[in-house]
């Protein structure tokens, strides 16, 4: 039977191989998968081989911002039968660690995550998960869509990190698929001004499209003080919350100048190991600094955002392969050229599983 | 001059007279009253004469929801200048007190308050006010959506108590002004599920037209456990939070079973000082119980939301007078007839202070 | 092999037989039991056959107060060695639903029990329990100490539920066994004030001695006014906090009418399903209603308390009984009388395990 | 009459001169200064002239942390008389602005706070200060602990926003007297576990003595990652809290290394404007940075802790002067050597105002 799958590896060494279909415990389920985003981390791995601490040692499956259709299911689960369609958190924790317990399963040291090494991904045709992180789509809900609540999952986890509430006002560093996300959710939980920034006018054009109240294009020559300066003349008052989704010394050192006393610096963008901070204007003005990693109970709330039409995530994906095309879907996330903001790859033709047509 | 007021004799006894101009201290400023909203509240004190422990025991200026133009600005004001269109929060702390220090002036023992006991309100020409507590408003914000920034601000309130939230799903028990508001405020915050019920069909119709995801037509006749059932099995999973906005025994009661284990019900209408409640219910399912009242640090986020164009307030409003037809107008509102949600009683010829009319 | 059980047939129907020694699942461990403290709950199901919607059915182990020696290891547990002396958190949930993965297990659908219908307590020779939900005592800490780990977290649970902080006024309802621990509790995390009361001096005493700053006898013919009066004028200022553990109608009015506004009212103990209450009161004076349903997260704080010296538990145990005691033992909790706060059955001869000597 | 008062003119340039003995406003009362003890910001003022953008350009009395007896009450003051024994809380907002309204008047942008530019402290015979920010002392507390609730209250103010609570494991970096008295404050809000180092031997023997249970001495030589290992070997588990009282890069980068995933870092010591931080190691991680401005509503609790004996803060001073020798004091404290820790200037004869003795 074929398991057609994308394998890493090594740095730029991707490639698409037949793996026996999985055996399924009884707390899981076997998915058919349909579509699979391309994340910026995938291209990271692909590109270097590594992010932080995780390093790519041995061949690993790609792929974890997903959805797919229930082939199997394990003799415990009760959540899901067999057709039903779903989407799928790619990160499956030890229930069992004091992290998990307190709800914040995220920081669980024992996480197996999807194309995080050592951990296999699901850009393939036949992947096992634990029926309890996956979840169900209503039939107006595309597999695309449901691909995309991994990354609105992160805009859900960076927005309530950061405590988005009524009436916030929200400068946003970057317009990259995170940052557009970010924007979503930060919309929906009541944010009233958003600024978003970026160096490239068209994501800054998607933006407003998506309801940014305003947008700034920035130049690599902007100082931060003329940046700040910018940003407090546009917003009526300053911004209560930065997020920044870039993660570059620059912006992070931006987000703090930024943000008013007593506010919140988000951080979700990850970059050099070491950074030179205006750590003492934080303190002195009680701006707390906040990382997101990944997220934590973050899907059904996203899925809730999609399926309610709150949101409208269809507009981030720009570009659609099919997973025998996944060489060139990888060389258009990189290139970051042709407008490309979400790369879509497809296990089944487009259309196949989405009862309303995507 | 001309300072014709309202004025609250007794029960019944509503009288039209004139009253002085008031003198401003250096912190306050004089305001040309432009509209002014009739509340619940204030028909009660007309026909019962006190709420709780306060009572009407000498004429009192009636009027709490309201919004003018700065006439006169004190030596030490720096946030208004003349002509200024403003919103009027009608209560003035002591700043002092630990209440208002730790931020939560609403519970300030001193607190001044419009129309409470034994505190005018404003529904008259002239009236002067703390200039922190006025809230410049946008030109393209009218005058009516200014008063209306008083009942919102009970909704931004009662949704923060709440802990609305992305993907919050919601019950809201009554579809008058109070429940209105909150269904706005709930969405805003990213409620993704809001039933609301209500014993009339038409505030049901508003409601839905305003964004309720299901409406429920209750009769008097019906048992907590019925409806509980019905809200069960319309709303997809169990409501996590419940914001009772009438106050009733039953309504309380119903709010109490319906919510989840975990959840919050939040009591927005005051009703009885005693009732019956089935207490274990909620205190085995940690179901928390919380009161609002009225709001503190609300009316910016309420001010933000009409501003920004994320809530529509506008259709609340059912009917209009002059000051002149105070007696009238207050006896539209206690009728509940007509499809009435809020009377508003305008002290300037409608629109005069509109630049963008309504 | 000996495995005598404590077994609870009907109402006042308790019987000593022998059970198998249960086989344990890989990540499970086998616990020589050897200290188990007779709760309230125990005595209720003894003596009424029911709490509330938790119904004695069929013959069910009574015990959950409890610590042992671990005496088998399954093959995946890596927490614990045959050998260690541990404290029993008694209920083990589903790991995997919204609540679990929240962090608040304790309102898991599918909670395993001890000792709650239809699940077997632990007051027997060989008992088996996830190993995850063992906490291992240090050498000084006490095989006592560690059952009374239970009731500590029932008073941490509250006092986090509460808010309980530095400064923090604290009214507690109750001198029993869990208004004792509230109380040490309390003290730990930064009360400066606490006033408890009870309609038994001798428990006033042993609440003193415990670090209450202040003590009120009550009788039951005293109005909730004249006890408010007196609470007042006791404490230099209002409790911010009141912690019912009595849970009786006039004892949770109490606690409403005598809370700052802003406060919190947390009820422990559970009384009647209905009660009539002053909800206006609380209402209009946002003070919040809070129930308590056994505890999350709250042993390893419990046992860090014990462990470091914070608080003294010893103090709380007035009788102790051989297992084949027990029904001895369960007439002295039933009867009150005797001076007695809490009873411990030792399923060993005490001391067994205790390197430092009770 | 005599007004003898400590005035800064310039960088090491203090001087002792008479000064008019202030008027008082309605809510202001007139304080005879009893005791002053300096700080580190004092004596920084005095040997660079300046701390951040906080600039001495005109001459300044200095002194802030005090304690003193009402000499005269302004005409509306209710909470005071002539006679009380107060400690002063040194910095007074403006009340209105949003920061005020919401809670966190420590970043009121227009605070008037005692001897930082432009604004005069109070090491002084007679001072007026806000009647509001007074704090009357029971008579058993002395009027050094008075003066030393200032520092107390940026502990308080430090653990408040690291959220100490139950079972806290929690490092401490440095342990001069602010690391001290952090280290008393910890410990009463239910830290268990208390870590805490410095490169003086004679400053972890009194932390020992205050009740730390492990100390460790630094040595400048030391880097982070031995510094790491050594706290994760002493602790059992790792310090889910790190308050770092240096301020010093080296420090800074020390706490978040050594913090748990989920944990918080606490910053109190301000040093540099710049740093070069292991940001991404936080981020990464979700350990929160956090600064400390002063302290926000901790006054009441800070005395509550001295006045209950909870803590004993007589321990931090190590030297009193008069008045008149502030220059020697000043000179001591800078110094550091002497086993100084606290310094404490009397503008009284010592235990004059004391009814019980120091």
């Amino acid at each position: 039977m074929d398991n057609l799958t994308a394998v890493l590896y090594g740095i730029d060494d991707m490639r698409l191989e037949q793996r026996p279909i999985p055996d399924i415990s009884p707390e899981e389920v076997l998915i058919a998968m349909d579509s699979v985003g391309i994340c910026g981390s995938d291209v990271h791995y692909l590109t270097k081989g590594r992010i932080g601490h995780f390093v790519v040692t041995k061949p690993m499956v790609i792929g974890h911002e997903s959805a797919g259709v229930v082939a199997k299911v394990g003799s415990k689960v009760k959540n899901l039968t067999v057709g039903d369609r779903v989407a799928i958190e790619p990160g499956v924790p030890c229930y069992k660690c004091d992290h998990c317990k307190q709800g914040s399963y995220n920081l669980c040291p024992d996480m197996v995550f999807c194309a995080t090494p050592p951990y296999d991904g699901n850009l393939t045709r036949y992947y096992k998960h634990a029926a309890d992180f996956c979840f169900k789509l209503p039939d107006h809900v595309t597999m695309e869509e449901g691909a995309l609540l991994e990354p609105l999952s992160v805009g859900v986890h960076a927005c309530k990190r950061a405590g988005v509430s009524l009436g916030s006002r929200v400068l946003i560093l970057g317009a990259g698929p995170i940052g557009l996300v970010t924007l979503l959710v930060a919309q929906s939980m009541g944010a009233t001004e958003i600024l978003i920034t970026d160096l490239v006018q068209h994501r800054l054009d998607i933006a407003k499209e998506l309801g940014a109240t305003h947008t700034l294009l920035l130049t690599s020559d902007d100082t931060a003080e003329q940046v700040v300066d910018c940003v407090h003349h546009t917003m009526f008052e300053d911004p209560d919350i930065s997020i920044d989704c870039c993660g570059a010394e620059n912006s992070t050192r931006l987000a703090i100048f930024a943000t008013r006393a007593g506010g919140v610096v988000v951080i979700v963008g990850m970059g050099l190991p070491e950074m030179k901070l205006p750590l003492f204007n934080a303190l002195a003005r009680e701006v707390d600094i906040r990382g997101v990693f990944r997220y934590c109970n973050d899907y059904a709330a996203a899925l809730a955002l999609v399926a309610s039409g709150r949101v409208t995530v269809k507009r981030l994906v720009t570009h659609h392969f099919d997973i025998m095309e996944t060489q060139k879907a990888f060389e258009t996330a990189h290139s970051g050229t042709g407008g490309v903001i979400k790369v879509m790859i497809h296990v089944q033709p487009r259309n196949t599983n989405n009862p309303v047509k995507f």
